[in-house]
């Protein structure tokens, strides 16, 4: 059977998960109290309502009880944001993601029984000033608070040198497990395989590992 | 040398920037127009003032002239982002980074000259619409638009197989990089390691070809 998805409050993060699970074929019903907002998301979820989520009434009209999930994105009002969960929760729906203002807001939440709490401007605060400080870093996946899968250019140093060579699983404890090479992508990196000019390194290990790896070989002195 | 950053809008998203690269040691000089927001980064920072950031005198006295890379995370009001950023150019500020609310703000940013421009928004509720569309994949980093790096929840059918028994790369063309047990990690499995409940698989690969994977061994029916 279809998932039935809710999203309440289309700023922009509640307009971008609106976008993406209609996109991905899901089955939205997207509600905001400004006309504006709604009017933006007519002709992209399946339905777009005018409404104040903090009203029972209206949340059991609509029929947001036969909802598998929603998400509550409202911003600013976190009073709105707290009552908004808990009807809810009340009214048996089956899995709640809200997004929270700060530390405050999400205690509140836990205690409310909201499933998953998102900070998605801190997140993404967190992810930018990392790539700020190592420019080498692309992007990267956090495993875990010592290990991470990231996306490094290839230093000067390692130009024309195989894996083989560099012998980086060795060295610094940490594995190439793939190679980007314009559009191009090899997960399966052979040990004769040959560093480029511009070539991408997917790389996983312990950050302290590929913090070794990066100064040794890819940081320009 | 020590770079010297700047952060403009201390919201949500500036003020997790301005943390994050004060953690990692950075120089951060961070402005608001808002007391109480300053007041909150006065610890963090190494400084923070209040100021309009669409104010050219105060700019050049506060010797924003001298910052190596200025993030502008301006919010709602997109006129005094749009000013500032130009202001910043003006001054001959190296690298500029602003955060955009819609295309329109990007493109105009573009013209004037941002180094680089963000929808921290955007982007996070991509991100979040498909760990709720598919909700064994708990985190990833895309490679490119055909391939992934996921983190992704073993399935039933995998307890108590080992690697060689699965023989997941023969059979859907992706690779188990690393699997995560609890706090553990571990970045070189063995063909011999056994999948235990609750392990989380780190996979490479084709977007299309970890999505087969995906529905023969992860989702149950
Ligand atoms: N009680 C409510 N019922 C329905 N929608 C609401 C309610 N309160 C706020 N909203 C809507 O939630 C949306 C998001 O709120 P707001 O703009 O304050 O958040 P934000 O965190 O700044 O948003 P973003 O960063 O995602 O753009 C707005 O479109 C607003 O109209
Ligand atoms: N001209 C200005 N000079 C300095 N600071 C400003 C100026 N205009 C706005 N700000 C500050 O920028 C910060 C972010 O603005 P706002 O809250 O509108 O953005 P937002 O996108 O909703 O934030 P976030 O989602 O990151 O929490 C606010 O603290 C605000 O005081
Ligand atoms: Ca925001
Ligand atoms: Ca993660
Ligand atoms: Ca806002
Ligand atoms: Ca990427």
């Amino acid at each position: 059977m279809k998932k039935l998805y809710g999203v309440i409050g289309l700023g922009r993060f509640g307009g971008s998960i609106c976008k993406e699970l209609s996109k991905e074929g899901g089955e939205v019903l997207a509600l905001d109290l400004d006309e504006d907002k709604v009017n933006e998301y007519k002709e992209i979820a399946s339905d777009a309502v005018i409404a104040d989520s903090t009203d029972e009434l209206a949340l059991k009209e609509l029929g947001f009880r036969n909802l598998d999930h929603v998400i509550v994105a409202i911003g600013d009002n976190i009073h709105a944001s707290i009552l908004t969960t808990l009807l809810l929760r009340e009214i048996g729906v089956k899995r709640i993601t809200v997004k929270a203002q700060n530390d405050y807001h999400e205690k509140i939440l836990q205690k409310i029984g909201a499933d998953e709490i998102v900070h998605p401007e801190r997140d993404m605060g967190k992810r930018i000033a990392h790539s700020i400080i190592s420019s080498n870093v692309l992007d990267y996946l956090e495993l875990s608070d010592e290990y991470s899968v990231v996306e490094i250019k290839a230093g000067e140093k390692m130009q024309g040198k195989t894996l083989l060579e560099l012998d980086i699983r060795a060295k610094y404890g940490c594995n190439v497990v793939a190679i980007k090479r314009g559009k191009e992508i090899n997960v399966s990196p052979m040990a004769d395989e040959q560093i480029m000019y511009e070539d991408i390194l997917i790389i996983i290990g312990a950050d302290k590992d590929i913090s070794r790896f990066e100064k040794a070989l890819v940081i320009e002195d």
